[in-house]
């Protein structure tokens, strides 16, 4: 009787949930949902509280830094992304970013704020290409980032390399440099992956995913 | 006992089962799967054999007519809306349109080819705006579609109207005009409400909804 309640039950599960096949105006309706109504505000809130709280117990040392991601967590794409349906062209996408208009998530412009107010460095670190490089600074400082050591963009020659081999190869120069990182904030694996990420604050990002 | 084990299912179905928010490029590399690998012609193929079948055992008259929807079923803009990274803009769409370069899906011309050969009446019904009309006529001349009643779009007026207000009045316009609707084939739940469709074909669209 019980593996006959547990037999149906996973039945159900299995075919009521096809988490992997839906609408995808469904998909974008819970997403914008999901930004729209505060939620994603409430989630990078909670996730910079216990960052700060993190960054509290740490050693004050002149070389600590913390790297932060720019596309989906310095900056928030997301009104530009919903007026586009939420999709995708490169053309666009560069246009948009050379627009030079994406306003901070406010969470992270807090923490940015609050590192600041302590003396920690701030390292910018991205996977945009290099031809955004001025537009990048333009945005960052339109949005509040004024003061940081360094925003490390991909060359043209690194087109090719993943997001997550570009920017832990960075990380270890970085590192090698004297730069102590106690902390990496971004929204995606890819922005953690391959060490010398310190405390890591992922972010969440149901708009897209970055290998 | 037997109860714990509903009760963990239950919350196993809810907690890992959400799928109404999911990461938008999860669920459009899975919508993506689903046309590119062959389960959408092959679903479309099941629901054409199923509407031959039915069309068998209709008694031949001369009034008889299936009302056709156009896009995401007599013409397929998959690859187009792929391209744009499953997004949508109206005036990009309108460009599209007007280029009148979709493809038609296959099963659905194997439909129509059919009720040709049966002097069956065909009557294309679509949301499409009036301004759209000659590249509508173009675009399903260069599909295939060359013979066929009449084609009905969207005049300036009724903009404001949904569509399955919109599409019920005319097949209502149509019936009353003498038309034995017998089939009505669309992709969206809009092109059947309202009566007067007959046997209704719905075909997949995980693309997008259209109320």
């Amino acid at each position: 009787m019980k593996y006959g309640i547990l037999k149906i039950s996973l039945i159900f599960f299995f075919v009521a949930c096809q988490p992997e096949l839906v609408n995808l105006d469904k998909a974008k309706k819970a997403v914008a949902e999901y930004y729209d109504y505060g939620t994603y505000e409430k989630d990078c809130k909670k996730l910079i509280d216990e960052a700060v709280e993190f960054i509290e117990t740490i050693d004050p040392y002149d070389s600590n830094a913390v790297v932060f991601d720019i596309d989906e967590t310095a900056l928030d794409n997301y009104r530009y992304i919903k007026s586009i349906g939420f999709g995708y062209i490169l053309d666009e996408w560069n246009k948009w970013v050379n627009r030079a208009e994406a306003p901070p998530n406010k969470e992270v412009k807090r923490f940015y704020d609050y590192l600041r107010s302590k003396k920690i460095r701030i390292i910018f670190l991205s996977g945009r290409h290099e031809e955004t490089y001025q537009a990048t600074v333009k945005n960052l400082r339109s949005a509040g980032y004024t003061e940081y050591d360094t925003l490390i963009i991909r060359n043209d020659n690194e087109l090719n390399v993943s997001a997550s081999e570009f920017k832990s190869r960075i990380r270890k120069e970085l590192a090698e440099k004297g730069y102590r990182i106690i902390a990496n904030i971004g929204d995606q694996k890819s922005d953690f992956e391959g060490g010398y990420s310190g405390y890591v604050i992922k972010l969440p990002n149901y708009l897209y995913q970055v290998d």
